[in-house]
C-alpha cells in the first residue's frame, strides 16, 4: 500500500511514526516508563489509541521502534579497535543521556525480562544490527560482542537509574579503557 | 511502638514483611515488574492494600526493602582483591538468577530514573551498605567502587533483560577477570 493512501489521519506513515516517537520520549521523560502508558502516549501524540495498536502490538514494541529511530546507525568507522570502541561508547552514552531515551531503554529491558516475544523484538530489531556491525568491524565472535554490549549498555543504564543522570565523562573514559582491555 | 502492639493483623511485623516480600517476588516472577502492582502483591500476600501503604509509601520502596531482604549481606571475606571480587560477583549473579529477584532489581532501577525520592531510598537502603563494605575491604575510593557496582550489576541485569536468563558461568568468569583488571 503506498504511503499516500495510508489510513493514518491525513499524513504519511513516516510522519505518524515521528509524531508518536517524539510523544513516547516526552511521556517517558515526564512520567517515567511505567507512567508512559499507551493511553498517555496516544494523548500526547494527538492520535487514537487504536491507531497505536494497529501499528504496534504492545508498548514494548512501540518503544523498541522508538529507540531504533532515536539511536540511528552507530558510528563505527575509527582506525583500529581503540578508536572504534571510544567512538561507539561516547555515542551510546550521549544517546542514553537524551531526554526520555535512557528511561525508555531501561524500561523496555525490564518489560522484556517477563516477555519472550518482546525479547525477540528487542534482540532482532534493536540489538542485532549493532551486534553484527560490531562483529564485522572488530573481527570478534558473537559471544564476545554480546558480552561487550551487556557491559556498555548495562553500566550506562545502571548509572542512570542510581543517579538520574548520564555517566560523567571521567567514568565514560574509564569504561572505554576497560572495554579496550577486554578486546586486546 | 513495640512490635507486639503493631497494627498488623495478628502477627508480628517481621512475619508480615516475610509474607509480603515472598508475595512480591512471586508476583514479579509471574507477572513481570509492571504487572506486579500493589493490588496484586496485596492479593498474593493475603493482606489489604492499605496494610502495604501503611508500611511502604510506594511499590518502589516495598521492592527495595524486598531486595535488601533477598540479597542479605555480601560475602566479602576472601584473601585479597581477586578472591573478594570473584566471590562478590558470583554471589550477586546467583541472587539475580533467583525467581523474581532479577526482574525486581531491574524494575526498581527503571522506576528510579524518574523518581528522585526512590533513588534516595535505593541509594541509602540498598546500595550504600554494599558500597561501604566494598570500599573498606578493597581499600578503594567511593567513585571507583560506584563504577564497579554499575558495571557488575548493570551487566548482569542487561543480560537478564536480553535473554530472560541469568548470565552463563563462562561470561561471569569474564566479568570477574575484567573487574580484577580494573582494580589492579
Amino acid at each position: 500500500m503506498p504511503a499516500s493512501t495510508s489510513s493514518a489521519p491525513g499524513r504519511p506513515r513516516t510522519n505518524l511514526d515521528a509524531t508518536v516517537f517524539a510523544a513516547a520520549l516526552r511521556s517517558v521523560h515526564n512520567l517515567g516508563y511505567a507512567g508512559a502508558t499507551m493511553d498517555r502516549i496516544a494523548a500526547e501524540a494527538g492520535v487514537a489509541k487504536t491507531t497505536l495498536y494497529r501499528r504496534w502490538p504492545s508498548k514494548g514494541a512501540l518503544i523498541t521502534d522508538c529507540l531504533v529511530d532515536a539511536l540511528g546507525p552507530a558510528p563505527l568507522d575509527g582506525a583500529g579497535t581503540d578508536e572504534i570502541v571510544a567512538s561507539a561508547i561516547h555515542w551510546v552514552a550521549a544517546k542514553i543521556g537524551e531526554p526520555g531515551v535512557g528511561g525508555a531503554f531501561a524500561g523496555v529491558f525490564v518489560d522484556a525480562v517477563s516477555d519472550p516475544a518482546l525479547r525477540e523484538v528487542l534482540s532482532t530489531r534493536l540489538q542485532d544490527p549493532y551486534r553484527l556491525a560490531l562483529q564485522d568491524v572488530l573481527g570478534e565472535p558473537e559471544h564476545r560482542v554480546l558480552f561487550v554490549i551487556d557491559v556498555i549498555v548495562g553500566t550506562l543504564l545502571h548509572r542512570m537509574g542510581m543517579t538520574g543522570k548520564p555517566m560523567a565523562d571521567a567514568d565514560v573514559a574509564e569504561l572505554v579503557e576497560m572495554i579496550r582491555r577486554v578486546l586486546r
